[in-house]
């Protein structure tokens, strides 16, 4: 069995960036409203998805909505609140549509200054109302401006962990946009939040408060399993717990595409803290024009993993997420 | 003959620090003042580096103030120009004493929202009066917050790059300190934005009005060798020019602490494009207890990279610091 852990509802309809569009002009008075998106359309704008799956052998994504577009930033606390239950609901239908195939991840209701109290009712809701296993968390409330958001590290984000460990969900790591024009979304914002999360997280009592806590760092990790030894340093020049030691509280997702960069992530954190993702649709779904495969078709590049036994790929494959997404009943 | 070319002169007099304080309770009529440091205390405060130096075979530091000390976020205009203008007179003065050992590089009078082009002037100054080789550009003047720095690919920067085409002087790519409380400096900081420098200087035209700026990216390149095939698709689904071809307009240090990494380094950017760097003193100083030596003690590493010819790692080691640094006359 293939899970990928970190898939984002790329897909939907324009009609829910419609929705959004409509946020801008009603800030003063933000009111819920409603998508207007049938089961069939939903269904339809899946059809990539699901054949790609097939192709690919994967057999379940862990599907959120996109990360880009959670837009933390924008707008009041009561705005972020409506845009995260919006999402939510429309993941949750595509996952009563397809059981089988998709399981649900959801935003929160994140707001620039804002204790991430405001996160525990969508939590719950998301949970017993429609079976979500999962959330994606913003590190970087704000998209980079001021009010910044406290460390990973800090006491301020330990309502959402005991919220998260009440309900057994584990959390993935993900910023959203960002205000400042020097750093691009994807390329460096996303991962540089990668690095900065577990630097923080690391660098805390955060596990030893919350032993149960699970949180997954997406894109291989960022720039950690390269800049490896550079955090070794910083934990014994600070007179931390080893790095080596603490890093292994963390799960790495592989949203790595090529081969020597995802072994490298298998190294350092051993196959019990590896999870198989590709970002589907995602970052790396263009062609690769030199071999003509797409660049995010990387079950083959963990199957080429010579080194690896048959029951450690399995964990990457899908042992790893079947025990992290306990809800999931996979 | 080993070249690092990139070391802080963190073992500088309290004196300069104290110089710092006192900014900041004069930031309404900033004075420039004196620092008071005897060529006796700068001679004093090098020994660690010379012994250190001559223990590893390292020949030659490419020396600039310390990077977190820059700190463009703090005060006026006129503040940052004085604390420049000391920081590199002090670098002077530490070369003119050893300059078998020590070339100058300088770090820039930046500030939040002012065009580069008040940078000019210290360029000139430290390269005509000091024999400069080289400068520090900090990629973040405002240390995260608003007002936001332009992308390194935008115009803003073209009259800073001009100047140094002119004076045929190289750039190191380096962020200062940050107010983001969820950004450890050292471990997240400053390899997020080289990452983020490389991202957008690969999705510009710089060098296509600048062929011949140097510039060269810290810390093996932050995650980008990690990450390599993320940006080759995001290259191809923006329909940009190859990454692997716009990413060897640049030149990256090989401030790593681990033989994987460092070997990834050479094997993705080629021997041309890689010059040795240690931090010394800085972030890899401490000892690792595994194995009793210091992290920073990477020589060695270079060394054991076996499938490098003695001519590629010469070039690593010495050639292209000469090549970029022109005016180190080495």
């Amino acid at each position: 069995m293939i899970i990928d852990v970190h898939a984002h509802y790329t897909q939907a309809s324009p009609k829910l960036d419609a929705y959004r569009g409509r946020q801008i002009s009603s800030q003063n008075q933000p009111k819920k409203g409603s998508l207007g998106i049938s089961d069939d359309e939903i269904a339809d704008a899946l059809g990539g998805n699901l054949r790609q799956m097939k192709d690919r052998g994967i057999d379940r994504l862990m599907f959120s909505p996109r990360a880009g577009g959670m837009g933390h930033d924008f707008g009041s606390e009561l705005i972020s609140r409506y845009w995260s239950e919006v999402n939510n609901d429309l993941i949750g239908r595509v996952c009563k549509l397809f059981p089988e195939q998709f399981s649900p991840v959801g935003q929160l209701p994140q707001t620039p200054g804002v204790s991430p109290k405001n996160c525990l009712e969508e939590i719950d809701r998301c949970v017993h109302e429609w079976g979500f296993v999962g959330f994606n968390i913003n590190p970087d409330v704000s998209g980079g401006a001021q009010p910044f958001t406290p460390s990973l590290g800090s006491e301020w984000w330990y309502p959402l962990w005991e919220k998260m460990v009440a309900l057994d969900v584990p959390g993935m790591i993900h910023a959203s946009s960002t205000l400042n024009p020097g750093l691009h979304m994807n390329g460096a914002h996303y991962v540089n939040w990668d690095t900065a999360a577990v630097v923080e997280l690391c660098n805390s009592r955060v596990f030893d408060d919350f032993p149960k806590l699970k949180l997954i760092i997406p894109h291989g990790g960022g720039a950690i399993p390269f800049q490896w030894r550079r955090h070794s340093a910083l934990h014994a020049l600070e007179k931390r717990r080893p790095f080596e030691e603490m890093v292994k509280h963390l799960y790495f997702d592989a949203a790595l595409y090529d081969q020597d960069s995802l072994e490298l992530l298998v190294r350092r954190m051993g196959p019990d803290n590896v999870l198989y993702a590709s970002e589907m649709f995602g970052t790396a779904k263009a062609v690769d024009p030199s071999t003509g495969r797409c660049y995010d078709d990387t079950v083959p590049m963990v199957k080429a993993i010579d080194w690896l036994s048959d029951a450690d790929r399995e964990k990457i494959f899908s042992g790893n997420a079947r025990r992290l997404y306990s809800r999931a009943k996979l």
